[in-house]
């Protein structure tokens, strides 16, 4: 076990002889196995243990492990945290509480120490439940393929790695060590980290699952050994499409390449999407099936342009070539807004078909009343398109950019009207792209700002009879 | 679900409305369903129904199909097989047997009836169910990927695909469907594919896995599909690195460039090794990880030749900087073995490297008792490595080509003498190999026959004291 643990450490850890390691010691059987197992081997090692606090015997815990670090000449760090209050500012469970806390300690500590990585005692057994854990949960690949003996980045630092080394060691292998070794491990404290469900498949789901093959986890470590590759050669494909596809990054707004995205294979696809909803969303854990899906479907319909709401108000917008995801509409690149050239007025004839800039047509027709719900499915989708009462407008309507003293009675608000420069701002629409927006005016008024807002006045009501559909979008290449 | 079954049928099968289907009916609640969608469809349908003879009412269920096929005026066609007797002669399980006499009735009539493909009634349950199944005998990704709605090439043919269009209709669906149109199907039939444990993953473990999480069922469909789309993008890289990395293609061998091959990434690895193994067993379902691992990381060590043996007397052998996969070392491409030049004869001095033809080496030292075991350690790995009794030999020692009359006393035959020629035929060396093929000897004498005989007469025995190591191996550039 100890020749399997150094070739380990060496070989999948990437950990050298001189190396400071910052070891993570609750003082049960597995930690304290792994310390005495690193100090065994020669390591120079810094003992950390948080106090989550939470039970009355854990600032005894905090002395027994104090002292078996001390037994050896080792330096001892400690810190305890609130973690109930942890917990309910940031609206997570206790369980997961703990592990932030934990980890923020560990990884500070070895910062401050200049340790070159932290090191944590999961086991054999604690990676099948995590794998079994994931399944239950309903995982792609990614959580199938377990924990890994060496993260960097993680999500506690972009330096310093995190091992663990005792992955492919079973707790009855700790077991005898601890015996062998006369080491006497805090046994009875109720484990955090082994909450409800991890206890249940523990000693329910594996003991089940054994009884259809005896040989169950071993096939799910080798499962988990098979998986970590393969995710990493697909990892490999994402990291190239991404930097083929991207167009611009922004803290607000990601935009990528549309038809070089519709040519990537279903699985890049999929996984572009995660991880451009993982740069929006960080700390979403489990983004589902259906709203990558959504998504992506949604990229390759033939349709101009459009946008669907992926997740928690994430907006996947298409606009011709280019598509975008982002919370606000506002944070698109410049370009990706509609714009018209400078003092450029058009007289809208219903129906007609008109090109501005950058490819950005605006349609105009009219719909009767049989037609309706069909054009009307399509508005759900284009917030870019809208239907108008014909009897309220006044003709023709012109298309212009803003003026001085423009007003709209925005849809919804009971009629109160407010000036264009002032929801121009609220509407966080980028400062260059102001001036050149296209609006749409009838009678002088404006009745439409495209993508946002639509006037009180021209909206379609019961005993509405002629109907007008203006649609504003850009025509994609593909 | 007539329009998504008629979707899935359009896109994901890849079936035209006028296609000739051949649909296999067993005439349970899945293919009952399935043949009376198909026909409401439209589709042009010949019904096949495999008769497996293993319960007494299975006569009277080949009527009941029968009829139901007559009443909308479709041809039916049926068979019966032995299937303890193909089990017996196959040794396979009664299942497995029923199932390849199924598809081979069903394809050979589907070719005969120039049908455009077979459609089988597998359902959403049936794919959770192969999932978990594959889960628990131990799976990579291929087998988490579950069935496919459309397989080709397939088991049973090259040309017809095997269509499974009923993957994302679950059972309840059926139920209804069933009622609603007034399908009588045959329920007290002891289904056979329903074998014990399919049995215990419905009825035991996916009960239990829903009181973890009630999505499960619809989680395992997503998993199937998120990992299919996985699948297939690591399968085309492998087509590629097999393509980059073959050397040569025989039926009884496979040799590849050894300097590519450990250039990919593990998991292609992996699968390259895989598919390898797959050329030479076709039928082993489950090819072990440890016996993968084992050839895979042979290759990566920094030795020169050697060969181990993967799995079921199957061999992946080394030789400088190409490998191969053989069942018979002898299938190896000529190129693959040592050659002498014409009438080229080498005087062997202990100690001495010897290079000959096409970087081939013979490496000749002397070994103390004291480091025996390691040497002897090596030996295992290399049947081009051999020990001598050095008190045996007549020096110097000869390495030469064969001549008319040589003989040899192979060890473990009693001391029973052969002729080098029959020797060369019996072990299948290739004939353009053997007038070059170099022989080591001793006093005239032939002592070795590199990679396959050693004489008894300069055995290693227990009380020898000088031992003479000699090894014939290619160097890689690696």
């Amino acid at each position: 076990m100890l020749d399997q643990i150094a070739n380990i450490l060496h070989q999948a850890c990437n950990v050298r002889g001189n190396d400071r390691l910052m070891v993570g010691v609750s003082g049960g059987p597995d930690s304290m196995s792994l310390l005495h197992i690193l100090n065994h081997l020669g390591y120079k090692l810094i003992v950390g243990h948080f106090n989550h606090k939470l039970r009355p015997e854990a600032s005894e815990e905090a002395c027994i492990v104090d002292s078996f670090a001390r037994q050896f000449g080792l330096s001892f760090i400690s810190a305890e945290g609130d973690v109930p209050s942890y917990a309910r500012e940031n609206s997570m469970s206790i369980e997961e509480a703990a592990r932030q806390l934990r980890y923020q300690f560990l990884f500070k500590q070895a910062q401050d120490n200049n340790a070159d990585a932290v090191l944590v005692a999961h086991t054999a057994d604690d990676q099948i439940e995590t794998i079994l854990l994931h399944l239950l949960r309903g995982s792609g690949l990614a959580g199938l393929t377990g924990m890994n003996y060496r993260t960097l980045p993680n999500p506690w630092s972009p330096r310093i790695p995190l091992v663990r080394p005792l992955l492919s060691t079973w707790r009855t292998e700790i077991d005898e060590y601890l015996l062998a070794n006369n080491i006497k491990p805090i046994t009875d404290q109720s484990n955090l980290e082994t909450a409800y469900k991890r206890n249940r498949i523990r000693h329910e789901l594996l003991p089940l699952l054994e009884s259809y093959n005896p040989r169950i986890r071993n096939n799910l470590i080798h499962l988990g050994h098979i998986l970590r590759e393969d995710y990493s050669v697909l990892q490999d494909l994402v990291d190239t499409a991404w930097k083929s596809c991207l167009i611009e990054q922004t803290p607000g707004c990601l935009s990528f390449h549309r038809p070089g995205f519709i040519e990537l294979p279903v699985a890049i696809q999929r996984y572009l999407l995660r991880r451009a909803v993982a740069y929006h969303l960080p700390g979403m854990v489990d983004v589902g099936f259906d709203a990558i899906e959504r998504g992506r479907l949604f990229l390759l319909q033939d349709r101009a342009s459009g946008q669907v709401n992926v997740l928690s108000g994430l907006w996947l917008i298409r606009n011709g070539d280019s598509f975008a995801l982002t919370f606000n509409p506002a944070d698109l690149p410049p370009k990706e807004f509609p714009s018209l050239a400078p003092r450029q007025i058009v007289t809208i004839i219903i129906p007609s078909r008109i090109e501005i800039n950058n490819g950005w047509i605006l349609e105009v027709e009219l719909c009767s009343k049989s037609n309706l719900s069909e054009k009307q499915d399509n508005v759900t989708d284009y917030s870019y398109t809208v239907l108008m009462n014909l009897e309220e407008l006044e003709q023709p309507l012109i298309l212009r950019a803003r003026k001085p003293g423009d007003r709209i009675q925005p849809l919804g608000m009971g009629g109160h009207s407010m000036k264009i420069s002032d929801m121009m701002i609220n509407l966080k629409l980028p400062e260059r792209v102001r001036e050149s927006y296209p609006l749409v005016c009838s009678g002088g008024q404006v009745i439409w700002i495209p993508g946002y807002r639509l006037s009180e006045i021209v909206r379609v009501k019961d005993e509405s009879k002629a109907i007008v559909r203006l649609a504003l979008f850009r025509e994609s290449t593909t």
